[in-house]
């Protein structure tokens, strides 16, 4: 059996767990190597079994580390569970209901486990991040906004992502102020505010780049910039991921922006685009050598503009930034 | 107050729900007019209230119909709540369990009312729909897969899609007997199934063509199209979706392909790409003017091909077929 599905189950025993179900696609392809198109499960035990529908079999059959049969109906899967059931956090209230005759308890064995990368997963990080970063250098940076988007998202699947991570957020001009703007028909003017990711492997990247031009946007821009460099000198396996935010976040107020900054640090990264660790306030999580997790600050003023600067990073002895392009772009 | 906000609670009370925690972004949307990125919670009772994060609360002040407050967690919500609480079937476990203290019931009012669309809901469909087809007739049908999806979703983007509605399907080949067949670099050719969409105003289109070669090919196509348009000639108010389904099923299993129709006949579209109705064996749901649904039955032979045309379909007195484009492509 494969290593992490070994120690997933190792987890559930520990937690008293005898058979678990599992609905989420990334755990699915996290534990498999087959990533669901439809309603999927898979049922740890002892002897794991894959359950995929009709429409994903033939890929299934190719792709499943683990046993396979044609998943049916729901009822069905019960005559697999035994003793006491783990189900996930994000399983829906429908589906928990039809439990009803099994003791069933919430687990995060998979998430938590999914946090910390093996090697084959930050080599398909990195490739998402290569892809990613590749493509935005190669725009012209100038059209519209959603031209400008379009172009990127073009390039990333010609130079080999899935797709993007998440939906592009491209915003210039005084529309930086929102954190998750979408693209527009604007034509492109300073700051742009780029967020944007690719998919290898379903394996995701996570970068932002604010490419400013005035002096009050650099100034802005140079406090951003401490924030997060700050914060990336404080990361080492040990630490708190909530002190990592409280790290970042004390810069940004001193300068007296703290109340501009208005979302949480940054976010482990890896089949979803967040998964564990969360840098944010309550997150007691320590580091583990193997994570990755963005550092994002951003200071946002509402009618003028807004400055984010995300950067991937692998935990080792210390921080490895996996980004090659510059924070400071200048194009 | 808007006539669907007004309509839900109605819902709510001949359900005896005093008030209702909404969840799901493509429900908040629907019911406000904003779109959250990050977790926002609609309070639905006789004064509704949107509780947005800080994050997006600029966006939410802009677009929101519902009276705003910024949300900061979720035990501050309970204040909020009265009497029976509706939850929908898609709350996850994590959050169902933090509202023990209340009388808890799910509820499908939402997704119900969005079954039904509103004459506005139908153009932004249509106009999704239009996007989608005229980006499929720009494309050159050559290169690799991975190229043409590109250039597809460039297409779909310059010609004014938020994004594709869901991860674009472009099979070539032998690998057109995966229903679900993401692009790889293998060169295009015959016959190529293509299954996309566009967004527009947050409503989405579907659909499917495959753009067949050779006699054998032309045989499997014919048959496709005889069932699915069978099922939409059967398609009026007060017949159940699973009848849909068993008709399109009928001419396929006549011609002996019923054991290669992997897949149920079709969905509701909409701000969800898959939503209600279904038509599948099991959803008894009678069709009613203003439901939006796809049409899309497919013979899969492993190891040789597969063949899927989808329209998408609005119920009026009969099926109006809203796609402009042939169901046999010469291109």
């Amino acid at each position: 059996m494969e290593t992490k599905l070994k120690q997933v189950i190792e987890s559930m025993h520990e937690q008293k767990i005898d058979s678990m179900i599992v609905l989420k696609p990334e755990n699915i392809r996290y534990l498999t190597g087959f990533r669901p198109t439809s309603s999927s499960v898979l049922i740890l035990k002892d002897e794991p079994l894959l359950l995929a529908s009709k429409i994903d079999n033939e890929d299934a059959s190719k792709n499943s580390m683990v046993n396979l049969e044609v998943y049916k109906k729901f009822d069905d899967l019960k005559n697999f569970l035994e003793g006491c059931v783990g189900v996930e956090n994000s399983m829906t209230v429908e589906t928990y209901r039809k439990l009803e005759d099994f003791k069933v308890v919430t687990t995060e064995v998979v998430e938590t486990s999914r946090a910390v990368k093996t090697d084959w997963e930050i080599k398909n990080i990195e490739k998402a991040l290569e892809i990613a970063e590749k493509s935005l250098l190669e725009l012209d940076f100038k059209g519209t906004e959603v031209e400008m988007a379009a172009e990127l998202e073009y390039n990333m699947r010609i130079n080999g992502s899935q797709r993007p991570s998440f939906e592009t957020i491209m915003a210039s001009g005084a529309r930086t102020s929102l954190p998750h703007g979408s693209p527009t028909t604007n034509k492109i003017e300073r700051p742009i505010l780029i967020d944007w990711g690719a998919v290898y492997n379903n394996y995701s990247s996570d970068t932002t780049r604010t490419i400013i031009e005035t002096e009050k946007q650099e100034e802005i821009f140079d406090i951003v910039l401490e924030a997060q460099q700050t914060a990336i000198k404080s990361i080492k396996p040990g630490i708190k991921c909530g002190e990592i935010d409280n790290i970042a976040r004390e810069v940004i107020t001193e300068y007296g922006y703290g109340e501009s900054f208005i979302h949480s640090t940054g976010h482990g990264v890896g089949l979803e685009i967040h998964e564990k660790p969360s840098f944010s306030k309550n997150d007691e999580t320590e580091l583990q050598k193997g994570m990755v997790v963005t550092v994002e600050p951003g200071i946002y003023i509402k009618g003028e503009f807004g400055v984010r600067i995300e950067d991937m990073v692998l935990v080792e002895n210390k921080a490895k930034v996996l980004n090659k392009i510059d924070s400071k772009l200048s194009v």
